[in-house]
């Protein structure tokens, strides 16, 4: 049995929209290195970046029927994240999609498999993080979850989680985690700027992380080129 | 023995050059979902999109040699096809075989292969679909046939066969579908313009394909969100 | 033991310099089609081409502490070279690392691995090339070697030789050989410079090079196309 | 902060074991088509064919400290589950903790990263599904997690869970569910060795399973060869 | 539409299965180099050698059906040979059809996909060569062709050709070729065997094939070592 | 110009065989984790094992002719390394030339591409390591080197350098250094067999190695599994 879960939990939305201004980097070190999707999850379009809340959908390989299912549960604020059954490469997704989705509010596409369209969905500025772009059509035969829990590009994804994507990937947030790793997000960003304005002004990183003397307690020496 | 075959026929030029109206995507479904390149052939810069008839040519790996001989058999309104006859990425072209190309009306290649001076042709804006681009060198040791059918990122190509490109892959059509297919593109093309309009107002996908039913009879429920 | 090899040599500024006017597959043609790197390695953002002098940094898989030592050995007009000891795509460096190396005069990055801030690098204008694009953090525990000979992406790189890149990809020259291969490269790109503009005139290919004999003697035959 | 689990929950032993009873195929489609890790993850030899309850491990990239922690949380039966922080295909484990793992009654590995000592695994008959086999070793210098839920190769694995391992890949069973899935499978069994039964004796699937009537009215036409 | 193309031809039975006495790497020759699927097609286990007469089959990504349509389809003798219209690794084919098979005397199978039970199907010493071992099950709701052109793992097949499948990989001969690339075969082999008997006596290649002027001519220099 | 360097020295015969007793993830070990090929470099069949002087022949993508001429450069005692001047997967070596290869009493061959006649080489004991297993021929036009320092599976290899191969992949070993990683090798060998002693008896590692403290003042606490 399929099931579609309605209703579901969402993160404040003032937390969820706050995240835009922090980097998937920031946020996936600032919740302690966790919560990465695959390298292999790529912006269409750069740059791109976007917070939201998760929509999950399974599909069957070849087959995007359950996406038409996910788009009617999605809300302004969300954005929608697919997964097939098995790994497939073919373009589930294209501008029609999107329109039905823009028409929503949602706010972008994590699709862990291939989408087509792409100098549209570009013109339409509808971002997707996806696995390929690639014009080979799906079928409506089968049907499967939408808004039950997920992996997708090797991560678990609860719906109702938040998700950060810009042009270094997709990182996931636990809903009830939100408002703690946005702090976090926030602290980290304002170190960070400060530690590149010192950066930048020349001081070498191996005097302000104060590496040196660990360095040389594992045994790294420094010696001068020989040759010629 | 390896041949030349010269004097291949080509669609109707009016037909060809329609097809750059239609995506690649359009096509490929107006053709029922045939004659689709591998996913891993990607054009060097986007967005490009480009059609023509097809001039073929077999390379030996590492080896360009034929790519000089087909440049010959190629006409205005032409897309040159070029695969090696095993699996390489060497940058079997550059951009002195672009001129060359671009002087006698050529739009652009499809490269199951790499291809160099990526830079070069970007500015030049001469289309190119490639496996790779990579500026490894090639030898000219090898002879191989032009203008046979070829076996091109998973597609049997003809050589005369219409070309569409763009920034969703690359798909062919056989040159006496031609007509057909531009008028089923057209078709499709102007029913989805129609279906955007609706989804974009918010219709659901659901309800104006009718999908409800259907999925119901297959199993699908709706249950709500349980959990904190 | 791991060592950092402090005051390397490196080839003569004008010649390092002059290089960024030719591309790496100009370069790689000139010096005999040597010293290129894998094409994996490609560009963050397009067009990107620099020339430099390598200062080379190995690092353990996921660990990024010997990049901070390596920032230290690093002049005006240096390229980092940096290769991991097994293969790894975690995001090695980002946006503070290269706050450091531009505020020493650093070129740009070659990272056999992972980066990330993608997005942050773009706007700097620090050029990178990489194995891959990804948010994956890294830890600073292990100890490895600066300024050592590498094998990075393939090719053996030895501190101090000339690195070009560009969007085709990443090139090596000796540091002894940089002059000669300069001048080759001069030579190559004048007569390159003509031969296109031949070529781009319409002249064939298979005339200007003299091709037609050597095809026929390894029995190339032209055929005129059968069927209908 | 990393944590190690202690005392975690293991589905009845006897039901756990006779699941070795019974294909990862049979078992993953008995608990309907879910719960399969990804088909990179193959045995190091063949046959091989086990059941245990899962003790998970987490290790950093290149570092395999964490392992010899969870073989002190492994009993009699367990199978060891262990994935990196990112990807990695370095050589993780060997003989020595091979033996280490036998002396405690452990039935097998699943590591989503490379092993080492291939040939002394064989020898010694200790079974593990690996991503890759790969001499390169590993550092012991960052902590993680060990009986917490992780996703390896793409599946999401609880400690305690029943894995299933043979020459088709590896499947999860929830604790709770594999009383019920056993059951399944048992019965999947029974009906599937009657079937072969029936489809070794020459009747055709398409009558066995009734498929003619649904494959005509989806369409399907039988015409005779035309050609030569 | 999908159609079933009945009573193909197929080459004389006794070139058929003399061709099975012959590898594939000397049958790919024979014809000239042509012919080969690609290299990712590897046997699921060692040595098999088999010969047949090609049923061709396509099937949509993640869904079997169409393979219980071409078991019909097939004559002792034959060889099944199945891609899917995109590509996909699932499991579509397990002992129950490899049971169906060997009923109706089919010698193997060349499947572009996953297949799985590889243990039975060893114990069964049913030979199949394909692209994945994956336990990944299919669905059955949609139709596609048999006994049409196919492209299968880059190589065009006709339903009746012939298939040569070895540890080497698989090649295919047109039926039409059959006798002549036999007979060449035939030729090959007894030349090779000569050959090997001349290079196993210690007699150098350089020699046996007159190598040395050629190389010369080429520039090849032999220069003694210089070093410590 | 390309060269065949002739003379190459070799290393101590008893030492280069004695190489055979010790693994290559031991040797590897011992010589400080340096020196190891790439994981996909995987043997034809399994177990085996050997060591022997490197002969280095580099080819060009698709052509084997320079591996005729690095046979003559052989002696009883080599193992020949070929690599491909770009990647390349062709089926470069097969029966006739190990037929060669054995008469000179070569060890084995490490072919970073593709080889074929691997049913053949399995029953003639020719142990192979390479990249591919693919019948796809090659041609004979173009030279390179033989007995230069090549760089095979992203590793520079020098004639003359000792090389070490088992299941677990390829290792190499300088010439000067091969007496003193001998000497290491065949120590910590013999500690592993004490250890794996130690730990087939059941004392864990934890405590064998005397990990607890460290990993304590690391951060990494027990607790106990809570749930249901």
């Amino acid at each position: 049995m399929s099931v579609v879960v309605q209703n579901i939990p969402r993160a404040d939305k003032a937390i969820v929209d706050a995240f835009a201004d922090y980097g998937v980097a920031t946020v996936h070190e600032a919740q302690g290195r966790v919560g990465l999707l695959a390298s292999y999850m790529r912006p269409i379009y750069r740059p791109a970046h976007i917070s939201g809340s998760a929509v999950t959908c399974e599909v069957a390989p070849g087959d995007n029927w359950m996406i038409h299912v996910a788009v009617e549960q999605c809300q302004p604020g969300d954005i929608l994240v697919v997964t097939p059954t098995s790994p497939c490469e073919d373009g589930y997704f294209g501008d029609l999609l999107a329109a039905s989705l823009m028409s929503r509010g949602v706010r972008g596409l994590i699709m862990n498999a291939g989408v087509r369209d792409a100098a549209v969905l570009t013109e339409m500025k509808f971002p997707v993080w996806s696995k390929a772009i690639f014009a080979q059509g799906t079928v409506k035969e089968t049907i499967a979850n939408v808004n039950t829990p997920i992996v997708c590009a090797g991560q678990l994804i609860y719906p109702g989680d938040v998700i950060v994507a810009d042009d270094d990937g997709v990182v996931c947030v636990r809903r009830k985690d939100a408002a703690g790793v946005l702090k976090k997000s926030q602290e980290r960003e304002a170190k960070e700027v400060k530690t590149r304005e010192i950066l930048s002004s020349g001081q070498l990183g191996l005097d302000y992380y104060g590496f040196r003397d660990r360095l040389a307690a594992k045994g790294l020496k420094y010696v001068d080129y020989e040759g010629d």
